[in-house]
């Protein structure tokens, strides 16, 4: 079976090539399902839906023992099932709530709060508002979402809409983090962009019911271990989503995002597949 | 916190109730999101997208050690992290791969099959064809999927879409199959509706890339343990989900069908939340 993974091909690919990959390769790129064979890529999709072309764009890492960063966090055995004689494979999965592309429910950091399996459908299909503060990330590992970046988003695109998920994108890139982690100060260790504690009063006046980062933590680096933002945020009854990816291909404004977490009754978090539709 | 469970409520909930719930409340509605507050359950919304009304449907079960059916199938600990110090709470998570409304990967059956890692998001949200037997199921609890309720609906609706998952309703309810085990007969307990390896090769042909059922297999009780279904549909590539519930409320014709499976490599299958757009 020819197995296409996410970041192995950014280029777009073309009919012919996908054709060539034979059967399989043609469903695991989708082909059957598309209008248009040239806007898929393994990571986006553009299907047909009531009249016009829904995009679809996945906001997920591959949820990899690499990502996991800390051994021991994700692991897998394999166990007998009932259909082992007729060739079934199945494990059973060890793992650490808060690992990859993941969501943190209220419960991460209240006790009486909502666990993964408590928050209802209409709470993880919103509308997605893109705060984009690479320039600034760029030149300062510690750059925040502040007040201001809001008010620019505003702007530009008016009133953050009541129910939506604000993303930052900073351009962190977290597995590039781990792979050059030798070489990094201690001050470039400690550090990395979150959301400041001065947005959350004003996300909570917009009912904003999620937040979400392309770095590990919604919390800048140097905030922890204190976690203003997890304490403010989560303890509100909010959501957050940490290590996106994929936000800066995302609409900034008009789109909406849609957190697939399995609803795990108790959980305090779930690794999740995150898509943007548009 | 107001925590409002799926199965809690099937009645819509009007606006005024709402509000009365408080903010947080309101926000696990996810009332702030709405355009219309009636249209809200807790499986259900509806929100503006492009200009129309976006229906989406939950046809997820809750995560439960009940609906995990075998004990020790499901379990976690609290485990301490970087942030217990300021009220952090997290867990490790111990799972089965195939627990509660979960996605075969073709590695379930096939040891070089695609794992749930490698499965590419355009192949992930597909045209969802729904295939109704709740009136044979209820008269046969061996009732089966066959060529000739493929081409029942092929009549009504036009060839099956390429691309799209065929989902199966019995009308089974699993929780409830568990709650009365000590009054079936052996011959009930062993019986369960599922798909015909008959239908299999017209389904190929349509290139249809995923199969689903409200039952806990693709496999009808009977069929177990040589497992036929599962043995052609996955080691031909595909993928099939099990557990669905709420597919009697989905059009019949025309939706989407998302699948929301943590991208996990080497898995081969994942607790997920699936959802019907429409
Ligand atoms: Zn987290
Ligand atoms: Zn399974």
């Amino acid at each position: 079976m020819v197995s296409i993974f996410k970041k192995e091909a950014a280029v777009m690919i073309d009919r012919r090539d996908m054709l060539a990959l034979g059967t399989l390769g043609a469903l695991a790129l989708g082909t059957s399902s598309l209008a248009d064979a040239a806007s898929v890529t393994p990571d986006q999709v553009s299907l047909p839906f009531h009249g016009r072309q829904l995009h679809v764009l996945d906001l997920t890492h591959r949820l990899t023992r690499a990502f996991a960063f800390t051994p021991g966090r994700l692991s897998m055995e394999a166990v007998e099932g009932s259909g082992t004689k007729a060739g079934m494979a199945l494990n059973r999965i060890s793992i650490v709530e808060h690992t990859g592309t993941h969501l943190d429910a209220p419960r991460h950091f209240a006790p009486d709060g909502a666990s993964v399996g408590d928050i209802a459908i209409s709470q993880l299909i919103v509308p997605l508002v893109i705060i984009d503060i690479r320039k600034k990330a760029k030149a300062d590992r510690d750059a925040r979402v502040e007040p201001e970046d809001v008010a620019a988003w505003e702007r530009k695109h008016g009133r953050i809409p009541a129910g939506s998920c604000v993303a930052m994108v900073s351009g962190w890139d977290p597995l590039g983090v781990v792979a050059n982690y030798g070489s990094l100060s201690p001050d470039e260790r400690r550090k990395s962009p979150g959301f400041d504690a001065a947005v959350m009063d004003i996300l909570m006046k917009r009912n904003v019911i999620g937040i979400g980062v392309d770095t590990m933590s919604i919390d800048a680096g140097e905030a922890m271990p204190a976690f203003p933002v997890h304490q403010a945020w989560l303890r509100s009854g909010r959501w957050a989503l940490e290590g996106l990816t994929n936000l800066d291909r995302a609409p900034v404004a008009g789109g909406l995002l849609f957190a697939g977490v399995a609803p795990l009754e108790n959980a305090t978090g779930m690794p999740a597949r995150v898509i943007a539709l548009y």
